[in-house]
């Protein structure tokens, strides 16, 4: 797992030969579809619950095909990131089920379910202080101690393994007129969208973005990077800025990236909750918000979405019944 | 809604035409596997998930299927129900989307998510005091003045409604081994049997009961239905005594009824969320605790389960992370 510092942009063959690889680890996630729901939308809503995915989101996706990438270089070291949320106890799993660890650098005010995901998922946590510069030295640390490290999303075997998730999709509901997803890294949104852009040239292509997180929204208006921004959301998955590699993909490929509010995200989580009977976190939850407050853009089209994960802070989340 | 002393046992096509009948209202619900927790159990689980139904459970198939019948027969008025779950949240939502209205009478000590999801989905609810002759009584004032009588399991309409589910069980997995579901009041299972006896005369029908509330095992033991028993059991959505008609078919068409303990049940819900990703409720989680506790007419075969519910009592069951 060593970037260079411009890889080559994966195509739909890549993801095609990442979800032969991964088949028997990941789960085919079901898709939903709710009248109710349409209704309360104006307009045709089926969502791919990556929330039912094994360790309850899409991230297990993208670590199980990065491990078993390193397997097939015969690269049989345990693995490490750092990860305050879904990757961490994704690529604990990936490991475990591979023979392997996962070393997981966390901060120590880290969300304790997070951290609990990942230590039930078999991973060994390391602590260390809030802050990117703290994350990024405790996993140097591990690095040279000889553990490879697997980035959350700026790589292409992490991108590939992600684009399965829209692969399923585009299969399971081939008529769909709108594809969307969540951006926070942009692993998952950049693979869905070689996959969607190969498979549907015309379907458009959008991702949902807090508008206290909107770098990727920024990035896109501006057709650069940016690479400073104060994120400030309860999506805790998408706080992260918008990697390198995912962001060339986005650039070329999506149609639009548009801003959420937080009364919306809150509105979309109560949402499905109510006609979808399932929890889903504040991450997923932002595709419906952008269905709530860019109405026109959906009204009437069938919109194929997915939800990131399942995966709510239960200090911040006391369950409510259905 | 006036059930003879000996209805007619309905056959496949009764079951064929409720599906026509609801099919724009309810929901089909996924099908989900996991590999992992094959493992844990030494066979093949395929999950039928009505705990994601519309309401949240299967209820809302017979609620909607009766109805409707009552709508092609020219009976526009109101209608009521006692129950102290699901049945009742089911039958306000089926009422409400046929523009008419269900009165609900509830034990005032009745959970009170229970109640509130009675009210969030349109109904009216009346309390009464604990106890099964209060409950009628409560329903007797509101038929007498009008009101049609919805029961939870003990009717042809509400049976064929509920065998919806195991028919696109059927048709999305069709090559099982056994079919097995929940048993209460025995309207889900009776109408499985239906379907799955028609389609698949080979295939092993069970049902799966609380040891606290066996009496549909003693009674399938006995060939004749026991009708006194102290239910104690955390299902609370089975503590119901099997309904006349939905025993004459178990007894003809059912292989067995498997009696599983509390304990049991409570490992069946850790499982199906550590392995799942859902939270079920206790009813759902006896087709667990089934194969835990009678491995040896499980082990290597292929399973379908019907999981009946995911409302959970939030004050008994307060969320763990996934």
């Amino acid at each position: 797992m060593h970037p260079s510092a411009e890889p080559r942009i994966p195509e739909f063959p890549d993801v095609e030969a990442a979800a032969e690889r991964i088949r028997f680890a990941v789960r085919q996630t079901p898709v939903v579809h709710s009248a109710t729901l349409d209704q309360a939308l104006g307009c045709t809503l089926v969502a791919k619950c990556e929330n039912l995915q094994v360790t309850g989101s899409f991230k297990f996706r993208g670590a199980t095909h990065a491990v078993a990438r390193l397997r097939s270089a015969g690269r049989d070291a345990d693995v490490a990131t750092h990860s305050s949320g879904n990757h961490g106890a994704a690529l604990a799993l990936a490991a475990r089920n591979d023979g392997r660890q996962a070393f997981v650098v966390m901060p120590d005010n880290a969300v304790p379910d997070k951290v609990d995901a990942v230590r039930r998922h078999g991973g060994q946590v390391i602590f260390c202080a809030p802050g990117q510069a703290a994350r990024e030295a405790g996993l140097e640390a591990l690095v040279a101690d000889g553990r490879i490290p697997v980035p959350p999303y700026d790589h292409p075997d992490i991108i590939c393994g992600q684009g399965t998730a829209a692969l399923e999709l585009l299969t399971q509901t081939p008529d769909l007129d709108i594809l969307m997803a969540p951006v926070g890294g942009g692993g998952l949104i950049s693979g869905s969208a070689i996959v969607a852009r190969h498979l549907r040239p015309d379907l458009t292509i959008l991702a949902a973005e807090p508008a206290g997180a909107a770098d990727t929204a920024a990035s896109f208006q501006r057709g650069e990077r940016v690479t400073h921004w104060q994120a400030d959301t309860i999506a805790d998955g998408l706080r992260a800025l918008v990697g390198a590699l995912p962001f060339r993909i986005i650039r070329q490929r999506l149609d639009d990236v548009l801003p959420v509010s937080e009364a919306a995200i809150l509105e979309g989580m109560d949402l499905v909750q109510a006609h979808l009977q399932m929890t889903i976190e504040p991450s997923s939850a932002t595709v419906i918000a952008a269905i709530l407050e860019h109405a026109e853009r959906f009204a009437g089209r069938r919109i194929g979405v997915i939800f990131s994960g399942g995966n709510v802070d239960t200090r911040r989340f006391p369950p409510e019944s259905v």
